[in-house]
């Protein structure tokens, strides 16, 4: 779990990455960017930080901010009733993002998987995106992403979220934040 | 219509708006920027340019941007089929944008209504947004939006584009382009 101290830290560091790409926040959205661990302890490793602008019952946009190396751990987003599933268009803004999906393994990869959970990640087809290329992901693809060495930064443009319903090859993640007490 | 070489010259300064708000595009994006002159001959007056990154039948992002004072004008997105209209959602990324919806008309208003277009302007509720300021406009509402002084640039997000079944209240306008010969 993450102490208050660990998110507001985590906080500056994304809003200081998003301001070099050039986004600007407001002070609201700027006090509350998400810092994803997904209940795992290794934010620098396994985690993913969050501005959503918008997420209504038709489409979705958010930035996402990765420090330098930190991978977001392998997951889909499952078909929920008459909803296909989310699909989501990635479009790198700054720094470089190594992203993983179903398909014909690469090899070699150019992420490192985090070191004890390999067991938790499957799919090895790469796409690596830079700064204005971007890469659609159709629903239900296990995917998962890692930040090169300066971090990155991505706008989402997608279907509906609805984080509560996906699914983490990783049996241990909880997608839902808890915090520590200090 | 607009000639070639004024699309070219549009879309040149189109890039360097993105550009001086920190939009990386690729060489062809920026080949294909879209100019939107409505079929009415006053590029600089009422017109719009555009980038579409990504419009599946799910959702779609665009960068929109606005020169100096420059108008897009009146219109709507109606219902087509099962789907309401389109619903957007505009979050300005530089300069200063004058948006106009339906509903209390605002007065004074900020923005300066086309000279001699002034019955295809209807609707003045005012919402002034500035870079990471955003609006969603539901379906089926009358709107417009005019850049300020500086020109504007407006990331788009929304639900599937359908330009071309656009209502526009100016009836001389056709949303889809024709370039003149040179």
């Amino acid at each position: 779990m993450l102490t208050r101290n660990q998110v507001k830290a985590a906080q500056e560091r994304t809003a200081e990455l998003l301001q070099g790409a050039g986004i600007i926040l407001s002070e609201e959205e700027r006090a509350n960017i998400e810092v994803a661990a997904f209940g795992l302890d290794e934010l620098e490793i396994q985690g993913l930080e969050l501005v959503t602008y918008v997420n209504n019952d038709r489409y979705c946009a958010k930035e996402l901010a990765l420090f330098p190396g930190q991978t977001c751990p392998e997951h889909l987003h499952p078909p929920i009733g008459s909803d296909p599933g989310k699909m989501e268009t990635f479009r790198c803004r700054a720094g470089k993002v190594y992203l993983y999906v179903d398909g014909e393994p690469s090899q070699p990869i150019g992420a490192t998987i985090p070191p004890g959970s390999e067991s938790c990640y499957t799919v090895f087809h790469e796409i690596v995106l830079l700064p204005g290329q971007q890469y659609t992901i159709p629903p239900g693809t296990l995917h998962w992403f890692q930040a090169g060495d300066e971090g990155a930064v991505v706008s989402e443009f997608s279907s509906t979220s609805r984080d509560e319903h996906d699914y983490f090859t990783d049996p241990r993640i909880q997608r839902v934040a808890v915090l520590a007490e200090e």
